[in-house]
């Protein structure tokens, strides 16, 4: 086992109703003026943002608000919060929505009190020193980005998707999750949101770091309770309770429960953002679609996790061939995720004819020679996996 | 699934050599003087004491020291270490060693900055409302104290073995955690540390909150992956790894991240502490004779749970008949404990005539007419578990 630090100070709120307290756990933190962050206009048709308003006036909270974050976040809409905030002199980022909206607050949050272009944290030009509180009201159970120092921004000039990565100043210092919040989530929307969540932990499972049976055991125990509450909420979308583990399985695949001790991978994610940021898909789709590629191609090279993840999480018989255990994991999962109603190729993602030399390009000039822990993949292997995806 | 709030804000600095970064951690948290607190002369003959003094120093950060707690904590030398802990000035509390030097340095801590008696906290007569930081280095994984802000004391003139829980302020602002520093427990004492922490697990699994399946998959994946260790560190002591997964598994048992959403149990700890502060037995030794008995008693009246441990983490085959199959779970569980050296019922606990009734009656009178929530446990329901334990 690798030595870790395991620290997750977030408060989490989780349940019925809970939004109600955004006003009581803002005063908390000190909080003079929140600035609301948040995406289209279910947030204001559904009521929710006016009983966020509410509470913060109950509890004599100032705020302004900020509206129109798109999925796939860009830059000119961390620009345009920042000088808003700056403007409104808001001490306090309250992002309600999913991973885009949290993910834009936390690059307000960061450039706020940044001199110079807060992109520069971004391609690594500078560090964030000082940021914002960020606080979270979760809609989309997804990212985890309510419980992660995570924030991935899009650059619209150059189509670049880049992260960053800040867990002492970024995590939230609250996130409210109310699994009613999610009912009226669309089931495409549902399970783009299932995929992402799966592939965090994933991305932390297949590793080649031995013996680690806490962190593999805790891997598979979250993957079995997403799929099976996934077929719950398929069936019935206002089940509470399948919506409520989904939520809270969002948020552990990602906060650091998952994977502690092991090398991590994440070639899938830098995969696929080269897909969303080029063709602007759902991250969830995209994932769906190169995960099974990239399982498709291991189950070739490096199979052992892959068949220990089809025997553990699937239910597939072991045998001597681990290949061919592997890949009956893949088949189970494509299967899984088809019946979700997400797409399992780059045809059924809507990209028939995808530019693969463009999309390896420019992953290797944003990520390396070398992409990917669990193997490293050279451009050559980007590329097989990107074709195993047509 | 229940309304819940998960908060574990301890810094776990987890892995070989982290003992040496306790200067530059206290630091941070700004500490000027820090009170040492530990047991006996094992942390003193390892070398560890001195080797967090010489960090201490290296970080410019004071220290005094305290040792000589014992197992099963006594107030007396909680009232020794809040006057000693005024007089030096200190202002961080930093335990070395496992549960019983943890729950003392948080006892002085709340009772430091408090004018009245500090065992008005256990008795509920009053609530901590400040307290000093506490840290830790953890040389026993067993209680999860490093990451709860649970205390348990006892008081030597009545014998009452009494908890406070005040996670907002008693839980560690740090701890480091080296599995190195474990190989030299005894295998009886690494067996009841195991047996502890997988209580600990089990006063969460064993509910009636129905439908919250990521909290059962996280239970039993825990107490899968402890079971599995524990038969590699009988074998070979000085085995990292399966060291590390105990040391890790211990902590997560307790704080917080098993069992959310769920309404937790509790009677086997509550049965036991009568039973250790009479008898002044190990606590997980007598976790190990009361827990097989508590699940004994509940195959017969509310199989449900215990037959889904049996089959899940256990891989006890499926049956119709769930007092069968949940009996048969709490043989293999028995047979796990006998082959870690540890007993199985009082005379093998070295108690050949338990005072039953005074037991029970003491039971009660400090926990009230019902014990438990798994099942609420009468006076006659805990003399029978009691019984059969003998």
């Amino acid at each position: 086992m690798n030595n870790f630090v395991f620290y997750s100070p977030t408060e989490f709120v989780f349940g019925r109703d809970t939004e109600m307290q955004v006003g009581a756990l803002a005063r908390k933190q000190d909080a003079r003026k929140v600035m609301i962050v948040y995406g289209g206009g279910s947030v204001v048709r559904s009521g929710l943002l006016q009983r966020v308003k509410t509470s913060l006036q109950e509890a004599g909270v100032l705020y302004c608000e900020m509206g129109g974050v798109q999925p796939n976040p860009i830059d000119t809409k961390v620009y345009e919060g920042i000088e808003f905030c700056r403007r409104e002199q808001a001490d306090l980022m309250l992002a309600i929505g999913g991973g885009s909206v949290i993910d834009t607050a936390k690059a307000i949050a960061a450039g706020v009190p940044y001199e110079g272009d807060f992109w520069d944290f971004y391609v690594g030009k500078a560090k964030v020193k000082k940021a914002l509180n960020v606080a979270v009201i979760l809609t989309i159970p997804a990212a985890g980005s309510e419980g992660s120092g995570n924030s991935v921004i899009t650059k619209v000039d150059t189509l670049q998707k880049l992260s960053l990565r800040v867990p002492e100043l970024l995590r939230p210092v609250f996130s409210i999750m109310n699994p009613e919040l999610t009912y009226t989530l669309p089931p495409f929307q549902t399970a783009c949101g299932i995929a992402d969540m799966m592939v965090h932990i994933m991305e932390r499972y297949f590793t080649n770091t031995q013996q680690v049976e806490i962190s593999d055991r805790l891997c598979e125990a979250t993957l079995m309770a997403v799929i099976k509450e996934a077929y719950r909420v398929k069936q019935n979308p206002d089940d509470y309770d399948a919506r409520a583990n989904i939520m809270w399985c969002g948020t552990i695949a990602h906060n650091g429960t998952c994977g502690v001790g092991c090398e991590e991978d994440w070639a899938s994610h830098f995969l696929e953002h080269e897909v969303s940021a080029l063709y602007n898909v759902t991250h969830g789709a995209g994932l769906a679609v190169i995960v099974p590629a990239w399982m498709t191609f291991m189950a070739e090279h490096h199979p052992k996790k892959i068949a220990q993840f089809a025997i553990r999480v699937f239910n597939v018989p072991q045998s001597e061939d681990l290949e061919e255990t592997a890949l009956a994991g893949v088949s189970r999962l494509k299967h899984f995720f088809r019946y979700m109603g997400l797409p399992v190729n780059f045809k059924e993602l809507g990209i028939v004819n995808p530019d693969i030399d463009r999309l390896t390009d420019s992953l290797h000039r944003n990520k390396g020679e070398f992409v990917g822990n669990y193997m490293k993949l050279t451009k050559k292997d980007s590329k097989e996996i990107y074709r195993l995806a047509l």
